[in-house]
């Protein structure tokens, strides 16, 4: 099997360590965390120290920041994380209970005290150093670590700090890059990577094995099962990201270095997001360096940008158009941070922008792949408005309304269901059978 | 009046600070928390530094207790520490949010980064060390400080402990000590301190002023105003503690130093509680030392022990009778903690006891208040089980269901009620009529 096989190749980090995380749905309700301590408890018992990394539960952060709208109507980005920090403290806390209860050592920490150092950038931090001792303490006194997810303590003035939406991902990968564990287990509410998302497409198919970065294109243009920056951190320290449910058993997704992934698929996935927003800037002024400063400008509001394109060429006369995509959250700040810097006549908008996507490490030397998106696309009229390429993936902007349509139309039209027969890589056009599974 | 005469008869403090405490319903929901963040800022723009300790709003307390007992039978301490001490800090978080709203600098932290240092004792922690920098800074920046109260950090493991129910308010009055804050504002839901729980005693009066020494024996029978610990707390640093209404203006009432109260009335105020459990040793072994051996085990578990009485002299045939009241919470840990020792033939409990005290500096010269007391009681055909008195309180426990009976008979007997001449010592019978405000 390729995923047992993956796991046969890896590298020389330490079997006696696992690193496991549990997402807020697996975590959401009493049932829910004893079923995760009884998990933790099980891989405890087969000799193995074990950390677990823990989201908050089901829906409390999105409560909390609807606790905070109500109070302030932009509130502090510092006491927004000092308050949003607490929601995978409790979950730490209470699954720990459940460990003891169980008859084993537990102890739970916020991510300060289990060394996540990051920057200052609050709400969105990285982690820039990993300070394990306490951890590697614990465990040296037969303990089972549960660590805060999400969280750090900024060096400069030791305050509370967050990662961002799926931060949990990625301390549980800086954590297993930190202790020299095997592989990260990240366990959720599905069964792993899919060929789509499985509630637009029934018939996709649960991928046994993704490459680094295959996965990262896939993070960032929609699959939300992985936080972007988790498979770049576990990428650049080799790190083995096995993705799996928390209420099933079986094996989920493997996510590894190309080398490792064995398939060569021409197309592994098709992505999508619906929370995208168009930005139009018309009239762009006629000056060196504008497009810089618009992009400076964005980067400082901490706003992440997609896609750009300038719709024409600057002319001595009326300046150019020039259009980006962001998530649709960023909105009020990037429209913020463009008043200040007024460099065109005019800022259009459009809230209702989706996005869909055609993911595969395969892509790289089959140069028509491209050609049969657009037409599969234009088959179904959906109107093409944006679209950028790198070599593993080809990304459509189109109307929100159309992205199901879209999904489904080339998850066909690359034969992507379960069952389907994939094509491989290197060398032309040998075809090998490969049942998912 | 009483109240503002006091208040200049203070010491050398520091009159341009202030500590504030809001308690659970004071920050119960967003407009409660704006309402306290206006409050702050007002105090902040006479001129004055302000640091703000806040409980946990409303229930969450509670409700993270019930989540413990959902995933536990008995909850680790430490990880109950670690859970409950949540609460606390999304107050602080949501209310400094709101203060910068108001165009305010505001910061929170957290008992650990606030510098509130305890003991190891999980859930019931002692402060032993103020380390105030990180607060100093923040006001010598101009900053609000927002404190959570109820929690701070252990010196030997630097883990998170709390201190016990109504723990916020030691958290104040340690501020207030350590900073050099005149005063200790403690804003609640009952205007201040009253001469009878106002829900039995419709007539109770406010009491502008009362002693350190009568707080505490208020406190310790059942007056749930201020923490017990606070008030020693308030003592032993000469912090003047004015508890009052966060939802109307005006003066509450002053805890002050004896020699700063002006009045010394007979009785000052009746408490009462019902949350007390009796536990009854029958046969206790003959042997030097036992009831040393009982009370240490107690202690040990963390048990606090009211009353004690021992029914029956040693005998050499069969052992006494050793009965002692303790919290109805407590029970469970103290039939663990006897069991331990076995010193007796038999364990008997009673969960369905009440308590009603009388309190009053004014006591210790007049020895007939105590007869008043039994007369009052038995008048009522209320049975007195055991009977305890300190110089300025006297406390009898009674069955439960009639304690609200008794705290009326009290009040009543000795003219407590809004509107009553107050008696006032020294030298013999010296009247001066005061009026209740």
């Amino acid at each position: 099997m390729a995923a047992a096989g993956a796991q046969e190749q890896a590298g020389a980090k330490s079997p006696d360590l696992v690193v496991m995380k549990f997402g807020g749905t697996s975590v959401a309700g009493a049932e829910e965390i004893k079923r995760a301590a009884g998990r933790i408890v099980a891989a405890r018992e087969q000799g193995t120290s074990v950390v677990a990394v823990l989201s908050a539960r089901g829906s409390t952060t999105d409560e909390l920041v609807e606790m905070a709208r109500e109070v302030a109507e932009r509130p502090d980005p510092r006491e927004m994380d000092m308050l949003l920090s607490t929601g995978e403290r409790i979950s730490c806390a209470l699954c720990a209970m459940a460990i003891v209860e169980l008859g084993h050592k537990a102890i739970s920490l916020t991510g300060s005290q289990a060394g996540i150092v990051t920057d200052s950038s609050h709400t969105k931090a990285r982690i820039i150093d990993v300070r394990a001792d306490r951890i590697r303490d614990a465990l040296g006194q037969d303990s089972i670590v549960l660590v805060a997810g999400f969280q750090g303590v900024s060096t400069d003035s030791r305050d509370v700090t967050t990662l961002g939406r799926g931060g949990s991902d990625t301390t549980a990968v800086a954590l297993a890059a930190a202790l020299g564990g095997e592989v990260c287990e990240i366990y959720t509410d599905v069964r792993g990577v899919y060929s789509a998302d499985p509630r637009i497409v029934p018939e996709a198919r649960k991928l046994p094995v993704v490459s680094y970065e295959e996965m990262l294109e896939m993070a960032a243009s929609g699959a939300k099962v992985l936080q972007l920056r988790s498979v770049e951190y576990a990428r650049n320290h080799g790190v083995q990201i096995h993705c799996r449910s928390s209420s099933e058993d079986g094996p989920g997704t493997l996510v590894v270095s190309e080398q490792e992934t064995l398939e060569r698929p021409l197309v592994t996935a098709v992505t999508h997001s619906t929370d995208e927003a168009r930005v139009t800037l018309t009239g762009v002024r006629d000056e060196p360096g504008v497009a810089g400063r618009i992009l400076r400008a964005l980067a400082d509001a901490n706003v992440n940008v997609d896609m750009i394109i300038q719709n024409e060429p600057v002319s001595t006369d009326g300046g150019a158009d020039l259009s980006f995509t962001i998530e649709s959250n960023d909105l009020p700040a990037a429209l913020d941070a463009l008043k200040k810097i007024q460099v065109s006549d005019g800022v259009e908008t459009d809230e209702h922008t989706g996005k869909v996507s055609i993911v595969g490490a395969g892509m790289r030397s089959h140069p028509g792949v491209a050609a049969k998106v657009f037409e599969t696309l234009g088959g179904q009229g959906i109107n093409i408005e944006m679209i950028s390429t790198s070599p593993i993936k080809i990304s459509c902007v189109i109307a929100a309304d159309r992205v199901s349509d879209a999904v489904k139309a080339l998850h066909q039209a690359f034969e992507l269901g379960e069952g389907a027969i994939r094509k491989e890589e290197p060398a032309g056009d040998e075809h090998r059978p490969t049942v998912a599974g």
